[in-house]
């Protein structure tokens, strides 16, 4: 195969191969900073769309963008003892600022709910400013000892929703609508990428929430990527930030809160979920580039019909754009591939004289002739045929490396290749101490049906046990 | 009038007016650290369609977005003499991280020139690489010791161009379109702000550059706000960094580099740019609410009708919202108008049983009854008419409050409510001290026709003094 010089094939090394593909897809760099990352413009163009799609989804379930700084008071951090407890050991202190020491250290934010806690003290007076919905698209801290591009690294960007509540139930119910409508559709219509879809155990739980959702995806090397979460916060940051409302009776009363992310981990997690030994594998509705129209001669009159092609397919919605390189046309198609453009439109001459070009399916490898009339309406097809035919292979995936085991032995086995999924009360408690000390969690807790409890204490829960990113 | 109770009068406190609109118009409040800012939904709603218009721009541009991270090591800094020297009292500088005191301080972006040229120079390898033309969206950090929102904040929002070009001709014709195509364009057609393009005095120059360009829009006080800078850097950077590319002789040669910027400052000019003593007015090209419809009184049938403009008013493309709130009319109109939507729609019984509903325009207060069936036609030429009126109106003032003068002594006195314009070498050493000394500036340098110069070395140049934000 052409591109085997290029990347290390996924069967041999799974994570040199993911390297790879981010290097030479060009889609980021490692930062001067430790654990620090840069994401190229391929890689940013992509990230784009992610937040583009996400963005319209925040704004369809009713929450508004803001913004809010990125210095936060570490008092502010102390006021939630779960908080401060699991962010603290990860934390950036600017000590110096101005030419000057601070009197009191900042802390780069690792997640906003301190700050954005004590805003929404300040906006929310009366149940009629309920509820308030916010959403944020920043960049956080969390120091990385083990940093990975996109996966884990020290700076991420994300976007991170903060809405408050009168009642618990109104609360449970958004953060719910968030994870469904927002994420999992996200992941579904557009990532292409099925996902398992439940509660985080308590000992997976977000820093300070009471409920944590979870989406699963499976990467090709059967291993697990958290891809967003929405927590239920209950009235703990309400507390700590006297987040209180008047009611219709007129008395004070503490708000319930909400937070919800997705990050540039989607990045890792397309990468890892539709990659192949060709490169990456990017679904059409996400692609920023859907179409590369490639002259297989460097010709005018083919220079000029790739032109054409291009230009008509943008005038039918299409994101084409022409490889104006003229190099090596065997390592310009390598290149495309491992970028994981969708469709490949090669322009020969011999082609062009008899009114046709070659279309090249990113997905399959298929090639087809189709006459010049019908490059349009075509692409078009072939585009949402890429897009289920994804979707279709990772739920396959999924399925087939989703082991239903009776009891902990069974789970640890199955979680070498792939997930296992059992019975929570055989694993709850002792067990799941054994599985972590083999590098081995629950993923999330789920009805025997695959729906979403409402909470852990739910009789008859299964969960999802995988060595995970 | 009825919102004299609730701002101050500009012609009375103009920077207390301003604190007021952001406040009450509720764009922003101060952050828990010092100088930091929380930019509300409104105010980042209207940033929002700032950042769309001037990313298409640049996208048009041919630049293509990436990320470059936060943390940049101290040493880097220190690579450009000029650089380091511009920067080093305002930088936040972290000390600590994962828990330990980290062996060389990182420092929090000011700006981004001596990361990105890092990586410009491992990505660049021949002539055939060049033009490279990168932007990035991203919060940057100066300490500010008297900080006001929007326009001097220690952490803003921005885009920060750099690009890196074979020659110094291709870089210095990329910075021009740039501020021409980009800025200028976006300050003229969608913030509706006309202003002085020209070029920085060596004194104002961007800390590393050899030139400098500006737009100095005219605020309604008279003084001066710099709404978007270009910079050529010359080769600077390029030493600093060792940005070489290959020639097409197969000779080493260092780049041209470029970076150029607009940020949140932009908020900031665009209320000081149109407000009025009834708030804010924005203009109808980017304002996130076009049309306000609001019902006159709460009964069922006005509420459908309401719901029904708006909804016929998106149908064509405009921006309407309907005010859903329940609280006093005069109370609301009040709200619409200081937060400067720029259509208000009221619908009450009485016009409705005739078949109308009244329009009130936020910039001239001039109301008009229409009939139902023209509302959709209407509100487009009437928006497209503010824009233009906007866009006129501030011209007018502009040009009103620059005055010609001859000398130094006339220079002062005409900056202390407005532009003095003045030939260059009247002012040129001792004279910009003197100015200097009372806090007025050389905003740019422009040609007698109020083009622009390639630099200052050009004969017969004017220039515009002022006070400035």
């Amino acid at each position: 195969m052409a591109t085997q010089s290029v990347l290390t094939p996924q069967g041999e090394d799974f994570p040199r191969w993911y390297q790879d593909v981010v290097a030479k897809a060009e889609m980021a760099d490692n930062g001067p900073v430790r654990g620090t990352m840069v994401i190229r413009p391929y890689g940013y163009a992509i990230w784009e769309r992610m937040q583009a799609a996400i963005d319209a989804r925040i704004k369809e379930a009713g929450a508004q963008n803001a913004y809010f700084p990125l210095f936060i008071p570490q008092s502010y951090l102390s006021r939630e003892a779960e908080h401060v407890e699991g962010f603290s050991p990860e934390l950036a202190i600017v000590t110096h600022a101005g030419g000057e020491e601070l009197s009191e250290p900042i802390v780069v934010r690792p997640t906003s709910e301190t700050v954005i806690g004590e805003f929404m003290a300040k906006w929310i007076q009366s149940y009629r400013d309920l509820p308030l919905l916010l959403n944020q698209w920043a960049n956080v801290v969390r120091w990385e000892l083990r940093p990975r591009l996109f996966l884990r690294s020290s700076e991420f960007l994300w976007q991170e929703g903060h809405t408050a509540h009168a009642t618990y139930e109104d609360a449970a119910k958004y953060a719910l609508k968030i994870h469904t409508d927002v994420y999992n559709d996200f992941l579904e219509q557009v990532l292409a990428v099925p996902t398992y879809v439940g509660i985080k155990p308590p000992s997976e739980r977000f820093a300070g929430a009471i409920n944590s959702m979870t989406c699963e995806g499976m990467m090709r090397d059967g291993k697990a990527l958290q891809m967003a979460t929405s927590h239920e916060l209950g009235q703990n940051f309400a507390k700590a930030f006297d987040i209180f409302f008047q009611n219709e009776a007129g008395q004070a009363a503490l708000c319930h809160t909400t937070s919800w992310g997705a990050s540039t981990r989607l990045v890792g997690g397309l990468i890892m979920a539709h990659g192949d030994d060709n490169g990456l594998v990017v679904p059409p509705r996400l692609a920023p580039i859907q179409v590369i129209v490639i002259a297989v001669r460097d010709e005018s009159e083919v220079n000029d019909a790739c032109a054409r092609i291009a230009a008509s397919l943008k005038g039918v919605g299409v994101r084409a754009q022409v490889d104006a390189n003229r190099g090596s046309f065997g390592r310009r198609l390598t290149d495309w591939e491992i970028k994981g453009v969708p469709l490949r439109i090669e322009v020969g001459p011999r082609d062009l004289s008899s009114g046709q070009v070659t279309m090249v399916r990113r997905d399959s490898g298929e090639k087809s002739l189709v006459v010049l009339d019908a490059v349009g309406e075509t692409v078009l097809v072939v585009l949402e045929s890429i897009q289920a035919t994804l979707f279709e292979a990772a739920r396959d995936r999924r399925d087939e490396n989703t082991h239903d085991v009776a009891n902990v032995d069974e789970a640890l086995e199955a979680a070498q290749n792939g997930f296992a999924r059992i019975a929570w009360r055989e694993v709850e408690g002792p067990g799941e101490q054994r599985l972590k000390s083999e590098a081995i969690t629950v993923r999330c807790l789920m009805r025997a049906d695959g729906s979403m409890p409402v909470d852990d204490a739910e009789e008859d829960l299964v969960c999802i046990v995988a060595k995970s990113y």
